[in-house]
């Protein structure tokens, strides 16, 4: 099931992808459980929003035994502005998972690990590489997500393809010959919750995967899972 | 103005100080004013938690150019337990003012920056000195905050007393002879606010002013500013 949230006549609200539809859902289902208002909306018609917006914590997963966190101030959506701070010279992007908390987690097992999950979204992880580690991914539009959230697991989120432009810079696996992809997720929430309890809107981006691609004023960055969708963001450096 | 927020009678509220007791008040005052209830409590009958949870970020400013960012699970409040993760065998306590922002702030000056805070309480800042740095201060329980949110600015903010046990490990104020408390406690909201979006509620904490202290097991940590108050800790390795 994919779940996008969106604007629509002034209103924000959250819906399930339907064909060419949105099911419109009464609530936040994360929260509120699935019940729909009855109405449909065009997806055409709909601005889609950032799928989530987490209330605790992001968690940039950088090594095994290392994390940073990122702001929610940081998030944006679909087709939002990727701004590049007057502070940095030099932006990088890498596309990644986004793992979406469903239920608390502290010190969960590998095995209980995906229980926790609510669903997954594309991350388009903007960092100002010439600036220090943790302010390096705090600017506001630094953390593109969406387009909507899938709620199943399935194999099919993990290759990942991003393109700068017309051009590939990223096309590769999360899992690999040793470990799936759901293993790779696993680990990586079991990890994140044995510093941290996770709460329900947290997100664990499953990165990096690959070495980022700089970008400059008035590229478009396209980034792609197969079982999610595609999040495209413009990118500007303003006047 | 002293504003304490508090659990009493099963439920969750927040009070203005007046002398020992609480003049309660019908909702949070960083959203909802200072409306008040007309009840009493007194203070020896509450039990004193957090003062603020933050929605979005805690920043702590680590020098001129770079921070860290604290997840708000980390935030607990006054007589709680900093629990020691079994991942850390050398952890660190620094007392530190905590700056709570009270209005949406973005590219303020120094001149603007006072004007966005709502408020100030003290912070006894946790490190597991040998992890990762993003990881280093995102544990559950690593800060502590309280015993309340003073809302007026005063030069009394400005000398910090730090004990562990009963041995003083800081003695300091945040201004000096070239900087008054209050021209720090601008420079960091404008510096933060140049990266981040400050939104209401957030953190931003105010160091680090001297050199940490390692704590173990059994030990309590205790950090005063007088225009404030006490926060007062037990630390805990769990068996």
């Amino acid at each position: 099931m994919k779940i996008a949230r969106y604007s629509y006549q002034g209103a924000i609200a959250f819906g399930i992808v339907d064909g060419d539809e949105l099911v419109v859902l009464t609530n936040d289902p994360m929260f509120a459980g699935f019940d729909t208002t009855g109405d449909r909306v065009a997806l055409a018609d709909v601005k889609l929003l950032a799928p989530v917006i987490p209330r605790s914590k992001i968690v940039a997963v950088v090594s095994a035994e290392a994390f940073v966190l990122r702001p929610n101030t940081a998030v944006v959506g679909p087709g939002d502005a990727i701004v590049l701070p007057a502070a940095s010279s030099r932006v990088e992007v890498d596309g990644q998972l986004a793992i979406v908390i469903g239920k608390i987690a502290k010190n969960v097992s590998a095995a209980d690990a995906l229980g926790r999950v609510f669903g997954y979204t594309v991350a388009t992880v903007v960092t100002a590489a010439d600036l220090a580690s943790g302010l390096a991914g705090a600017f506001d539009t630094f953390l593109p997500l969406g387009p909507v959230v899938e709620t199943e697991f399935d194999e099919a989120l993990s290759p990942l393809r991003g393109l700068i432009n017309d051009e590939e810079f990223q096309a590769l696996s999360l899992g690999d010959d040793d470990r799936t992809t759901e293993d790779v997720v696993a680990a990586l929430v079991a990890f994140a919750s044995s510093v941290s309890t996770l709460l329900p809107g947290d997100v664990i981006l499953a990165g990096p995967l690959d070495t980022p691609a700089d970008v400059v004023d008035g590229d478009t960055v396209t980034v792609s899972i197969a079982g999610i969708g595609t999040l495209v963001n413009p990118v500007v450096r303003p006047a």
